[in-house]
Protein backbone atom coordinates (compact mmCIF):
# COMPACT_ATOMS: atom_id res chain seq x y z
CA UNK A 1 0.00 0.00 0.00
CA UNK A 2 2.93 2.62 0.89
CA UNK A 3 5.77 1.29 -0.57
CA UNK A 4 7.90 3.86 0.13
CA UNK A 5 7.67 4.10 3.85
CA UNK A 6 9.44 1.35 6.07
CA UNK A 7 7.88 1.88 9.25
CA UNK A 8 4.72 1.25 7.45
CA UNK A 9 6.00 -2.11 5.83
CA UNK A 10 7.56 -3.04 9.65
CA UNK A 11 4.05 -2.91 10.97
CA UNK A 12 2.72 -4.42 8.36
CA UNK A 13 4.97 -7.11 8.40
CA UNK A 14 4.69 -7.63 12.28
CA UNK A 15 1.03 -7.72 11.95
CA UNK A 16 0.77 -10.55 9.00
CA UNK A 17 3.09 -12.92 12.10
CA UNK A 18 -0.71 -13.23 13.86
CA UNK A 19 -2.70 -16.07 12.98
CA UNK A 20 -5.46 -15.89 10.47
CA UNK A 21 -4.11 -12.25 9.62
CA UNK A 22 -3.21 -12.49 5.70
CA UNK A 23 -1.03 -9.31 3.85
CA UNK A 24 -4.19 -7.54 2.91
CA UNK A 25 -5.77 -7.97 6.62
CA UNK A 26 -2.61 -6.79 7.96
CA UNK A 27 -2.22 -3.70 5.67
CA UNK A 28 -5.94 -2.82 6.47
CA UNK A 29 -5.01 -3.36 10.16
CA UNK A 30 -1.70 -1.18 10.23
CA UNK A 31 -3.91 1.78 8.40
CA UNK A 32 -6.27 1.63 11.03
CA UNK A 33 -3.71 2.31 13.50
CA UNK A 34 -2.11 5.12 11.96
CA UNK A 35 -5.13 7.26 11.01
CA UNK A 36 -6.48 6.29 14.58
CA UNK A 37 -5.10 8.56 17.50
CA UNK A 38 -1.58 7.49 19.38
CA UNK A 39 -3.30 6.31 22.10
CA UNK A 40 -5.02 3.72 20.76
CA UNK A 41 -1.44 2.23 19.88
CA UNK A 42 -0.43 2.91 23.49
CA UNK A 43 -3.61 1.09 24.85
CA UNK A 44 -3.06 -1.92 22.57
CA UNK A 45 1.20 -2.15 23.45
CA UNK A 46 0.58 -2.00 27.14
CA UNK A 47 -2.04 -4.66 27.68
CA UNK A 48 0.49 -6.73 25.40
CA UNK A 49 3.05 -6.56 27.79
CA UNK A 50 0.29 -6.73 30.66
CA UNK A 51 -0.38 -10.68 29.77
CA UNK A 52 3.37 -11.26 29.38
CA UNK A 53 3.30 -9.43 32.86
CA UNK A 54 0.97 -10.61 35.19
CA UNK A 55 -0.45 -13.81 33.87
CA UNK A 56 1.60 -17.00 34.95
CA UNK A 57 1.03 -20.43 35.25
CA UNK A 58 -0.28 -22.46 38.05
CA UNK A 59 2.00 -24.50 39.69
CA UNK A 60 -0.34 -26.97 40.26
CA UNK A 61 -2.49 -27.40 37.43
CA UNK A 62 -0.72 -25.44 34.49
CA UNK A 63 -3.47 -23.32 33.31
CA UNK A 64 -2.76 -19.43 33.06
CA UNK A 65 -3.74 -17.59 36.21
CA UNK A 66 -2.98 -13.78 37.27
CA UNK A 67 -2.84 -14.92 41.19
CA UNK A 68 1.15 -15.43 41.95
CA UNK A 69 1.34 -19.41 41.77
CA UNK A 70 -2.07 -21.52 42.84
CA UNK A 71 -5.13 -20.67 40.35
CA UNK A 72 -8.68 -19.98 41.26
CA UNK A 73 -9.65 -23.06 40.09
CA UNK A 74 -7.27 -25.24 41.99
CA UNK A 75 -8.06 -22.94 45.15
CA UNK A 76 -11.63 -23.35 45.24
CA UNK A 77 -12.99 -25.38 48.31
CA UNK A 78 -16.44 -26.25 46.78
CA UNK A 79 -15.10 -28.48 43.75
CA UNK A 80 -14.07 -32.20 43.89
CA UNK A 81 -10.88 -33.17 43.99
CA UNK A 82 -11.56 -36.80 43.55
CA UNK A 83 -11.65 -36.37 39.88
CA UNK A 84 -9.14 -34.71 37.51
CA UNK A 85 -10.13 -33.60 33.55
CA UNK A 86 -6.60 -32.96 31.60
CA UNK A 87 -6.49 -30.87 28.62
CA UNK A 88 -4.26 -30.02 26.31
CA UNK A 89 -4.68 -26.32 26.68
CA UNK A 90 -5.13 -23.27 29.07
CA UNK A 91 -7.92 -21.99 26.51
CA UNK A 92 -9.58 -25.92 27.35
CA UNK A 93 -10.09 -25.16 30.78
CA UNK A 94 -12.87 -22.26 30.63
CA UNK A 95 -14.90 -23.82 27.83
CA UNK A 96 -15.14 -27.42 29.96
CA UNK A 97 -15.40 -25.35 32.74
CA UNK A 98 -18.57 -23.25 30.74
CA UNK A 99 -20.23 -26.65 29.82
CA UNK A 100 -21.62 -26.46 33.56
CA UNK A 101 -20.90 -30.68 33.76
CA UNK A 102 -17.76 -31.29 35.61
CA UNK A 103 -16.90 -29.73 38.99
CA UNK A 104 -13.85 -31.54 39.58
CA UNK A 105 -9.74 -30.04 39.10
CA UNK A 106 -7.93 -30.08 36.06
CA UNK A 107 -4.56 -30.53 34.36
CA UNK A 108 -3.11 -28.81 31.31
CA UNK A 109 -0.46 -30.60 29.64
CA UNK A 110 0.12 -27.44 27.78
CA UNK A 111 0.01 -29.89 23.93
CA UNK A 112 -0.48 -33.55 23.25
CA UNK A 113 2.64 -36.29 22.14
CA UNK A 114 3.52 -35.18 18.28
CA UNK A 115 6.88 -37.50 16.92
CA UNK A 116 6.16 -35.48 14.06
CA UNK A 117 6.72 -32.31 15.41
CA UNK A 118 9.37 -33.44 18.20
CA UNK A 119 7.32 -33.58 21.24
CA UNK A 120 7.44 -36.13 23.54
CA UNK A 121 5.88 -37.36 26.70
CA UNK A 122 8.86 -35.34 28.58
CA UNK A 123 7.95 -31.74 26.79
CA UNK A 124 4.57 -31.60 28.22
CA UNK A 125 3.64 -31.63 31.93
CA UNK A 126 2.79 -35.37 32.33
CA UNK A 127 5.56 -35.92 34.88
CA UNK A 128 3.76 -33.05 37.02
CA UNK A 129 0.45 -35.31 36.51
CA UNK A 130 1.94 -38.53 38.04
CA UNK A 131 3.57 -36.61 40.97
CA UNK A 132 -0.42 -35.07 41.52
CA UNK A 133 -1.26 -38.68 41.41
CA UNK A 134 1.20 -40.53 43.58
CA UNK A 135 1.05 -37.68 46.10
CA UNK A 136 -2.56 -38.52 46.68
CA UNK A 137 -1.46 -42.28 46.82
CA UNK A 138 0.50 -41.61 49.66
CA UNK A 139 -2.39 -39.20 51.06
CA UNK A 140 -0.23 -36.44 50.93
CA UNK A 141 -3.40 -34.72 48.61
CA UNK A 142 -6.48 -36.16 48.40
CA UNK A 143 -6.67 -39.39 46.80
CA UNK A 144 -7.41 -38.92 42.71
CA UNK A 145 -9.77 -41.70 41.71
CA UNK A 146 -10.99 -40.87 38.25
CA UNK A 147 -8.96 -38.86 35.54
CA UNK A 148 -11.03 -37.92 32.40
CA UNK A 149 -9.23 -36.86 29.57
CA UNK A 150 -10.46 -34.69 27.54
CA UNK A 151 -7.88 -34.02 24.59
CA UNK A 152 -8.50 -33.00 20.81
CA UNK A 153 -9.83 -35.92 18.85
CA UNK A 154 -6.79 -36.18 16.50
CA UNK A 155 -4.37 -38.39 16.16
CA UNK A 156 -1.71 -36.31 18.91
CA UNK A 157 -4.86 -36.57 21.53
CA UNK A 158 -5.49 -40.40 20.46
CA UNK A 159 -1.49 -41.27 21.03
CA UNK A 160 -1.73 -38.82 24.26
CA UNK A 161 -4.63 -40.83 25.92
CA UNK A 162 -2.80 -44.21 25.24
CA UNK A 163 0.02 -43.24 26.59
CA UNK A 164 -1.62 -41.79 30.02
CA UNK A 165 -3.82 -44.75 30.03
CA UNK A 166 -0.82 -47.26 30.33
CA UNK A 167 1.41 -45.03 32.65
CA UNK A 168 -1.76 -43.97 34.94
CA UNK A 169 -3.90 -47.31 35.16
CA UNK A 170 -1.06 -48.87 36.58
CA UNK A 171 -1.57 -46.71 39.28
CA UNK A 172 -4.75 -47.76 39.97
CA UNK A 173 -6.27 -44.95 38.55
CA UNK A 174 -9.72 -45.11 36.58
CA UNK A 175 -9.21 -43.91 33.35
CA UNK A 176 -11.81 -42.30 30.67
CA UNK A 177 -12.06 -40.19 27.98
CA UNK A 178 -14.52 -37.72 26.32
CA UNK A 179 -17.05 -39.65 24.01
CA UNK A 180 -16.90 -39.10 20.11
CA UNK A 181 -20.37 -38.91 18.43
CA UNK A 182 -22.22 -36.64 16.71
CA UNK A 183 -22.90 -33.27 17.68
CA UNK A 184 -26.06 -31.83 19.52
CA UNK A 185 -28.11 -29.96 16.43
CA UNK A 186 -26.15 -31.86 13.41
CA UNK A 187 -27.89 -33.35 10.72
CA UNK A 188 -26.55 -37.23 10.33
CA UNK A 189 -26.33 -36.82 6.52
CA UNK A 190 -23.31 -33.77 7.65
CA UNK A 191 -21.45 -36.53 9.64
CA UNK A 192 -18.13 -37.78 8.46
CA UNK A 193 -17.56 -41.75 8.93
CA UNK A 194 -15.08 -42.23 11.52
CA UNK A 195 -17.47 -39.95 13.65
CA UNK A 196 -20.30 -41.73 12.98
CA UNK A 197 -18.57 -45.43 13.36
CA UNK A 198 -17.53 -44.33 16.72
CA UNK A 199 -20.93 -42.97 17.13
CA UNK A 200 -22.20 -46.32 16.51
CA UNK A 201 -19.40 -48.43 18.50
CA UNK A 202 -20.22 -46.18 21.47
CA UNK A 203 -24.22 -46.13 21.22
CA UNK A 204 -25.80 -45.68 24.78
CA UNK A 205 -29.01 -47.53 26.49
CA UNK A 206 -32.04 -45.24 26.41
CA UNK B 1 -12.04 -17.59 27.08
CA UNK B 2 -10.38 -16.36 30.61
CA UNK B 3 -13.22 -15.02 32.67
CA UNK B 4 -11.03 -14.80 35.65
CA UNK B 5 -8.02 -13.00 33.64
CA UNK B 6 -8.33 -8.76 33.54
CA UNK B 7 -5.10 -8.62 31.62
CA UNK B 8 -6.07 -11.12 28.88
CA UNK B 9 -9.55 -9.92 29.02
CA UNK B 10 -8.33 -5.84 28.40
CA UNK B 11 -6.20 -7.60 25.46
CA UNK B 12 -9.22 -9.01 23.85
CA UNK B 13 -11.20 -5.69 24.58
CA UNK B 14 -8.29 -3.74 23.03
CA UNK B 15 -8.07 -6.14 19.77
CA UNK B 16 -11.98 -6.37 19.53
CA UNK B 17 -11.05 -2.50 18.12
CA UNK B 18 -9.65 -3.43 15.14
CA UNK B 19 -12.10 -3.59 12.02
CA UNK B 20 -12.97 -6.41 11.15
CA UNK B 21 -11.53 -8.10 14.21
CA UNK B 22 -14.88 -9.50 16.21
CA UNK B 23 -14.51 -11.32 19.99
CA UNK B 24 -13.88 -14.76 18.43
CA UNK B 25 -10.68 -13.84 16.27
CA UNK B 26 -9.39 -11.04 19.40
CA UNK B 27 -9.13 -14.15 21.64
CA UNK B 28 -7.69 -15.72 19.16
CA UNK B 29 -5.04 -13.25 18.78
CA UNK B 30 -5.15 -12.21 22.58
CA UNK B 31 -4.33 -16.05 23.05
CA UNK B 32 -1.48 -16.14 20.51
CA UNK B 33 0.04 -12.93 21.80
CA UNK B 34 0.28 -14.43 25.26
CA UNK B 35 1.69 -17.62 23.93
CA UNK B 36 4.24 -16.19 21.70
CA UNK B 37 7.76 -15.37 23.85
CA UNK B 38 7.24 -11.42 25.01
CA UNK B 39 9.73 -10.18 22.01
CA UNK B 40 7.04 -10.57 19.80
CA UNK B 41 4.51 -8.14 21.45
CA UNK B 42 7.52 -6.18 21.91
CA UNK B 43 8.29 -5.91 18.43
CA UNK B 44 4.45 -5.17 17.29
CA UNK B 45 4.36 -2.21 20.09
CA UNK B 46 7.10 -0.89 18.82
CA UNK B 47 6.07 -0.89 15.23
CA UNK B 48 2.97 0.59 16.14
CA UNK B 49 4.42 3.64 18.12
CA UNK B 50 6.92 3.89 14.57
CA UNK B 51 4.32 4.35 12.41
CA UNK B 52 2.95 7.05 14.18
CA UNK B 53 6.36 8.83 15.34
CA UNK B 54 7.91 8.56 12.13
CA UNK B 55 4.81 9.24 9.20
CA UNK B 56 3.95 12.90 8.51
CA UNK B 57 1.25 14.33 6.20
CA UNK B 58 3.17 15.62 3.13
CA UNK B 59 2.82 20.00 3.35
CA UNK B 60 1.76 19.96 -0.42
CA UNK B 61 -0.53 16.77 -1.39
CA UNK B 62 -1.46 15.41 2.35
CA UNK B 63 0.01 11.88 1.43
CA UNK B 64 1.72 9.74 3.90
CA UNK B 65 5.16 9.54 4.24
CA UNK B 66 8.46 9.37 6.06
CA UNK B 67 10.34 12.71 4.95
CA UNK B 68 9.98 15.56 6.83
CA UNK B 69 7.86 17.50 4.93
CA UNK B 70 7.30 17.10 0.93
CA UNK B 71 6.64 13.18 0.29
CA UNK B 72 8.92 12.04 -3.05
CA UNK B 73 6.03 12.16 -4.98
CA UNK B 74 5.47 15.97 -4.60
CA UNK B 75 9.36 15.79 -5.29
CA UNK B 76 9.81 14.40 -8.50
CA UNK B 77 10.98 16.11 -10.92
CA UNK B 78 9.72 13.01 -13.52
CA UNK B 79 5.93 14.06 -13.03
CA UNK B 80 3.78 15.98 -15.12
CA UNK B 81 2.87 18.64 -12.73
CA UNK B 82 0.04 20.20 -14.85
CA UNK B 83 -2.39 16.93 -14.02
CA UNK B 84 -3.36 16.13 -10.50
CA UNK B 85 -5.26 13.43 -9.19
CA UNK B 86 -7.52 14.31 -6.20
CA UNK B 87 -8.00 10.89 -4.05
CA UNK B 88 -9.88 10.76 -0.79
CA UNK B 89 -7.51 8.62 1.33
CA UNK B 90 -3.12 8.31 1.19
CA UNK B 91 -4.13 4.47 0.47
CA UNK B 92 -5.75 5.51 -3.21
CA UNK B 93 -2.35 7.28 -4.28
CA UNK B 94 -0.44 4.33 -4.27
CA UNK B 95 -3.42 2.80 -5.69
CA UNK B 96 -3.75 4.57 -8.91
CA UNK B 97 0.07 4.83 -8.86
CA UNK B 98 0.14 1.39 -9.31
CA UNK B 99 -2.10 1.40 -12.27
CA UNK B 100 1.00 3.40 -13.96
CA UNK B 101 -1.25 5.12 -16.30
CA UNK B 102 -1.16 8.49 -14.39
CA UNK B 103 2.32 10.21 -14.29
CA UNK B 104 1.12 13.66 -13.21
CA UNK B 105 0.78 14.89 -8.71
CA UNK B 106 -1.98 14.07 -6.07
CA UNK B 107 -3.91 15.84 -3.95
CA UNK B 108 -5.11 13.76 -1.16
CA UNK B 109 -8.45 15.18 0.63
CA UNK B 110 -8.40 12.74 3.47
CA UNK B 111 -12.01 11.86 3.22
CA UNK B 112 -15.52 12.90 1.26
CA UNK B 113 -17.97 15.65 1.84
CA UNK B 114 -21.07 13.48 4.25
CA UNK B 115 -23.41 15.77 5.79
CA UNK B 116 -24.66 12.74 7.99
CA UNK B 117 -21.72 12.21 9.18
CA UNK B 118 -21.07 15.71 9.84
CA UNK B 119 -17.97 16.09 7.40
CA UNK B 120 -18.17 19.45 5.49
CA UNK B 121 -15.84 21.12 2.78
CA UNK B 122 -13.93 22.56 5.83
CA UNK B 123 -12.81 19.49 7.44
CA UNK B 124 -11.47 18.52 3.51
CA UNK B 125 -8.35 18.93 2.23
CA UNK B 126 -9.80 21.44 -0.04
CA UNK B 127 -8.79 24.97 0.40
CA UNK B 128 -5.59 23.28 0.25
CA UNK B 129 -6.61 22.06 -3.18
CA UNK B 130 -7.76 25.61 -4.05
CA UNK B 131 -5.37 27.06 -3.21
CA UNK B 132 -2.81 24.94 -5.20
CA UNK B 133 -5.12 26.10 -7.95
CA UNK B 134 -4.64 29.86 -7.78
CA UNK B 135 -0.98 29.73 -6.98
CA UNK B 136 -0.54 28.12 -10.83
CA UNK B 137 -2.98 30.84 -11.85
CA UNK B 138 -0.33 33.26 -10.58
CA UNK B 139 2.59 31.72 -11.68
CA UNK B 140 3.77 30.83 -8.22
CA UNK B 141 3.61 27.02 -8.96
CA UNK B 142 3.23 25.53 -12.42
CA UNK B 143 -0.77 26.11 -13.82
CA UNK B 144 -2.68 23.05 -13.17
CA UNK B 145 -4.47 22.71 -16.51
CA UNK B 146 -6.31 19.45 -15.46
CA UNK B 147 -7.92 17.68 -12.11
CA UNK B 148 -8.90 14.10 -12.50
CA UNK B 149 -11.03 13.69 -9.69
CA UNK B 150 -10.77 9.65 -8.70
CA UNK B 151 -12.79 9.81 -5.71
CA UNK B 152 -15.14 6.66 -4.17
CA UNK B 153 -18.35 5.75 -6.65
CA UNK B 154 -21.17 6.24 -3.51
CA UNK B 155 -23.26 8.85 -2.16
CA UNK B 156 -20.07 10.95 -0.64
CA UNK B 157 -17.99 10.41 -3.79
CA UNK B 158 -20.32 12.05 -5.78
CA UNK B 159 -21.24 14.74 -3.86
CA UNK B 160 -17.99 15.28 -3.29
CA UNK B 161 -17.17 15.57 -7.28
CA UNK B 162 -20.28 18.45 -7.69
CA UNK B 163 -18.75 20.40 -5.19
CA UNK B 164 -15.25 20.47 -6.62
CA UNK B 165 -16.36 20.78 -9.79
CA UNK B 166 -18.52 23.42 -8.89
CA UNK B 167 -15.74 25.64 -7.25
CA UNK B 168 -12.72 24.79 -9.58
CA UNK B 169 -14.36 25.21 -12.79
CA UNK B 170 -14.87 28.95 -11.84
CA UNK B 171 -11.40 29.32 -11.60
CA UNK B 172 -10.87 27.61 -15.22
CA UNK B 173 -9.36 24.63 -14.82
CA UNK B 174 -10.22 21.53 -16.69
CA UNK B 175 -12.38 18.55 -14.47
CA UNK B 176 -13.19 15.36 -15.35
CA UNK B 177 -13.33 12.17 -12.86
CA UNK B 178 -12.76 8.35 -13.74
CA UNK B 179 -15.14 6.25 -15.55
CA UNK B 180 -17.83 4.03 -13.70
CA UNK B 181 -18.24 1.02 -15.87
CA UNK B 182 -18.19 -2.79 -16.14
CA UNK B 183 -15.26 -4.16 -14.45
CA UNK B 184 -12.41 -5.58 -16.57
CA UNK B 185 -13.05 -9.90 -16.34
CA UNK B 186 -16.12 -9.54 -15.31
CA UNK B 187 -19.41 -11.00 -16.58
CA UNK B 188 -22.36 -8.74 -17.75
CA UNK B 189 -24.81 -11.24 -15.83
CA UNK B 190 -22.89 -10.23 -12.05
CA UNK B 191 -22.60 -6.85 -12.76
CA UNK B 192 -25.78 -4.38 -10.93
CA UNK B 193 -28.08 -2.39 -12.68
CA UNK B 194 -26.45 0.94 -12.07
CA UNK B 195 -23.13 0.28 -12.92
CA UNK B 196 -24.41 -1.06 -16.38
CA UNK B 197 -26.85 1.86 -17.04
CA UNK B 198 -23.73 4.10 -16.40
CA UNK B 199 -21.12 1.77 -18.41
CA UNK B 200 -24.22 2.45 -21.10
CA UNK B 201 -24.03 5.85 -20.75
CA UNK B 202 -20.45 6.39 -21.13
CA UNK B 203 -20.22 3.88 -24.04
CA UNK B 204 -16.79 4.73 -26.03
CA UNK B 205 -16.07 4.53 -29.99
CA UNK B 206 -14.23 1.38 -30.83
Amino acid sequence: MFDRIPSFEKLVTELNKLPGIGPKTAQRLAYYILRTPKDYAQELSTAMQQVHEKINQCIQCFSFTENEEICHICLSSGRDEKILCVVEQPSDVAKIDSSGVFRGKYHVLHGSISPLDGVGPDDLKISALVERVELGLKNELTQIEEIILALDADLEGDTTVLYLAKILKQRGVKITRIAHGVPIGEDIDYVDQRTLARALENRVDV
